[in-house]
């Protein structure tokens, strides 16, 4: 089945389970955890060309392909992998897992807890950036890879800087998009109002929902509408909606939808309660929100100085959640610290979601950044 | 009693009462209209030294002084109303009231409807700034002004503008601080959020709560909380909070308060909850989404053809809700309207807020306008 000429075609989410105990940087012992993950392309003998792909807030490991012939959408990231894309499959193997405490496959608050049959709820443990590189770490050993790049946007970034930083003598590059190494108070407070929505919706019931006729969904579709205003900017939402009226050209007087905007976000509030668990909504803007390298390690230089990656930065002007300057601070940082970096701007005016939509530019300077440690044919 | 000695002293709130009905701009007749109200200094034997003040979106009548001497706080504009202040009340007549819809005193959802005995809830018609302007030259004329300068902040400044066109004659000058003509649509994006969170509280029981043991607190708490993040910008949340740990200098690893942000988000929830109606929240926060002026008048130079008003704009730096373009493109349609106009964009680290707060570098600028306009000595 061809649906698109450079498509990665079906694929076949796999599963793989770590027995072990895994020391989590809260302190507590945590196992065993699943991981839902799928690849495209094949690991060459060197175990070397290997890209390990790290999705967003609320990304699965489903980045490319089709997981059946029915499916109406390709994977999160179609754009940029597959043959002759931006993350080639001809050449890499790319490896993309759902991270830890997620609900799409990976162990999370809605899986099963072994101690009790039931879903372990509020009972999982509080996880970091760091807890989800662990799990990727034993993922990718056993796959083989020996060497890898690691590449990811919002989120992903922060998981490609921890990757380059745990695991120096493996990652030779590091591709971050819309990223940061440490969240802003205002990127905090978003996090919050979201969390906030979940924990006070009558259905969250401590967490423990599951088995309920109710779920918590007003308050997740409510932390998704914050959420999406922050994806988006100003300027997008204008050209998207500007102040256009929904079903006619004159207000409603009423407090139905009135505006097309209105009206877009709660679609997306909507539909994101059908696929995400509000748990897991917790435990992963918690995990974004404690993400800070500079404090772990004195100061980002500090943070980079055992790396010896090549970096890619990438930034969009209108992205202000994550904002350039925050990219900047990495390449700053990293300059300073001796490393090997490339940083690039892109104008673009679709916010932070650009990371997602910007594929074109994007597939330019990641070829080009890829293809400096390539062999030469 | 002397709290502070340019202090307007202790005020009371008076009450005026619209007995006939009010053509709202949906159609709707509407009235008996209460307007709560307060008054500093003296109308002059002319009756134009008034100023009327207007309110932004959760204020009241109470801008100035203290309604008892228990009173811990003064009214919200007190920095600018006062002997001497930028709001002299020893030159000026000044007029604070509580606007239509709203729940300090003038009618709103939260009244009593004659008609069934009960609160109006959701049977309290949409009213829009217009509506708002309207019942407050209700009260101009119950007091026997003839010429006045009406000035407001965020919302206070759409009705300002509105005054400036519904009433050409009896406006001479107009003051706009931190306002718009229109809404952004990410302006109507955040309160569409803040509406939600409203409307699906399950204690909102369609509007009818008044009488019943809880209250949409949760939802309003979340509106406010959503709200406070506009208000503020990431440069003051970074000075005012940055990354800071409330209770210690590492995570909780729960869903406990960590950070000082969220822990200043959560108590402006709480606190909104015992000041504020979730009705009103509504009600008003639609007619701000509603209003836009270059839509009803074809442009915004055409909706400034009939005011005879010196205006004066004023923006901050750090304003993202109501930002420094938006108060361009007023300056820009008045200038082509031929109108007499001074713009002056402040520079302040402090957000939206700030018109509440760079209470110095206004009055400055305030004095020197209403200066221009006042007889020589």
């Amino acid at each position: 089945m061809e649906k698109n000429p450079a498509s990665v075609g079906i694929v076949k989410t796999e599963y793989f389970t770590i027995e072990e105990k895994i020391q989590l940087e809260s302190g507590v012992q945590f196992g065993p955890v699943q991981v839902a993950y799928e690849t495209y392309g094949v690991l060459n003998e060197q175990k070397d060309n290997a890209i390990l792909l790290l999705h967003a807030l609320t990304g699965d490991a489903h980045a490319a392909g089709y997981n059946s012939e029915n499916d109406k959408k390709p994977g999160w990231w179609d754009d940029m992998v597959g043959p002759g894309k931006a993350f080639d499959t001809n050449k890499y193997f790319v490896i993309s897992s759902n991270m830890l405490g997620g609900c799409s496959g990976t162990t999370g608050p809605c899986s099963i807890n072994p101690d009790t049959g039931k879903p372990y709820g509020l009972d999982f443990p509080v996880i970091t950036i760091e807890d989800a590189v662990k799990v990727q770490k034993k993922l990718v050993d056993f796959l083989g890879v020996k060497k890898l790049i690691v590449a990811g946007g919002s989120m992903g970034g922060m998981q490609a800087l921890e990757w380059s930083i745990a695991h120096p003598d493996m990652v030779d590059a590091v591709i971050i998009i819309a990223s940061t190494s440490r969240l802003t108070a205002q990127g905090i407070a978003f996090n919050a109002v979201g969390r906030n929505a979940i924990l006070s919706d009558p259905d969250f019931n401590n967490g423990d929902y599951y088995d309920k006729e109710k779920q918590p969904e007003r308050g997740l579709a409510i932390a998704r509408m914050v959420g999406h205003i922050t994806y988006l900017c100003e300027e997008s939402m204008h050209n998207k909606f500007g102040r256009r009226f929904q079903h006619s050209d004159r207000p409603n007087f009423d407090f139905n939808v009135d505006f097309q905007v209105e009206s877009y976000l709660e679609h997306q509030g909507r539909v994101f309660v059908d696929r995400f668990d509000a748990n897991s909504y917790l435990y992963i803007t918690k995990a974004v929100d404690y993400f800070d390298l500079a404090a772990k390690y004195g100061s980002l230089k500090n943070a980079f100085e055992k790396t010896n990656a090549r970096f890619l930065v990438m930034s969009f002007t209108s992205d202000w959640l994550f904002p350039t300057s925050q990219s900047k601070e990495i390449v700053q940082a990293l300059i300073k610290a001796g490393k090997d970096v490339s940083f690039c701007e892109i104008e673009s005016p679709c916010g932070h979601d650009a990371f997602l939509l910007e594929f074109e530019t994007q597939t330019k300077i990641v070829k080009s950044f890829l293809a400096k440690g390539e062999p030469n044919d």
